[in-house]
């Protein structure tokens, strides 16, 4: 029986951020699917997991832990040794790779998570998607682009020479709004969209869409 | 001249945040103001610091930062042996630390910057407070609280026993918060209002509040 236990669903974006971390990490772990459909995050025995009632959350021996992005900040450093490095030994490359995980956290995220749920997860569940929130926010997601663009031009991921959490992180928002007509604003953008196509064909990442399709 | 260097503004939360991250780790650092009023964080030279155009902004030698948490995480890394330890050595314990600074970025901060802006901020610039948006923030933000609360009674700070990160992230918005309505919130759950009043209280938060006055 594997130590590591992620619960969660493989529906939320959350939920694979966590999990495709601990794929690049080689890291063997026990999956445990909660029910989102019958509000399972939000009952016992999960609630005691994360009090918030969101997925994803992590067991790892006696260690409880819950939020995507403190999971996988914890799996990368105490896993260091295993799979792919995700963080930097170097504190001033570390540093950096710390800026752009809190760029894609208060930057990227906002606005590209409200657009998956406009343009992925409302035609999914039969709601109808509100045309002048999708304007808004693709207005504000191509600026954050624009200073990815910059970004990418001179540095192959986010955090610098090598992939790390703050390329990993973007991969579940991404993977969707690839699939919608914001997928545009990628593609105008030269060094956005081979940094996608990149991120996005990674082996762990395309077992995590494996996984969902089960 | 001190090799540290924040740019930024002390009317802003994120700017203060960085502040008295500095002072608890008693570090000699040069405050470089930035006038917001003037949109100089819009501009050069700080666009090139920040190319978000948020303040704050660091510099450690030939190190460039920004994001205040980026920049809090730094501090209290690089500088471990100084001052306040706002991180734990043992990876357990600051995986904990973590969850509950991913608490503050993403459950507390959103309600309570929003509050701070309608109560605080918008009397401050003569513009009116939208009673509706209140009602709204202050019920998100008191389920918020009872999470806390529960917590805070059986741990006397959010990551644990020791102050840390995860409860300097919040005193820039419950300074604000304190001083309006929305104080009662916290004044009627025991235990947030004395980890409150324990932590404004705190010599190093002291300092900042005199810095904004001068």
């Amino acid at each position: 029986m594997a130590c590591l236990k992620l619960y969660g669903s493989l529906m939320s974006t959350a939920t694979m951020r966590a999990t495709v971390c601990l794929v690049e990490k080689e890291l063997e772990f026990e999956f445990v699917p909660v029910n989102m459909a019958t509000g399972d995050h939000k009952k016992e025995p999960f609630i005691s997991l994360n009090p918030f009632g969101q997925v994803p959350a992590l067991e790892d021996g006696d260690l409880k832990l819950f939020d995507s992005r403190a999971i996988t900040n914890y799996i990368s450093h105490e896993y260091a040794g295993k799979g792919t490095d995700l963080i930097c030994r170097d504190s001033k490359k570390m540093a950096i790779v710390a800026v752009w995980m809190e760029v894609e956290a208060h930057q990227f995220d906002p606005e590209a998570s409200k657009l998956a749920w406009e343009l992925f997860y409302k035609p999914m569940f039969g709601l109808t998607t509100d045309p002048a929130a999708v304007t808004a926010l693709s207005e504000k997601l191509a600026k954050v682009l624009d200073v990815y663009e910059a970004r990418l031009a001179h540095n192959k991921y986010l955090g610098g020479d090598c992939f790390s959490l703050a390329d990993l992180h973007h991969l579940p928002c991404l993977n969707y709004l690839m699939k919608t007509q914001v997928k545009e604003l990628f593609d105008s953008r030269p060094h956005v969209s081979a940094w996608c196509q990149d991120i996005l064909a990674r082996p762990a990442w395309i077992k995590v869409v494996e996984m969902q399709k089960k």
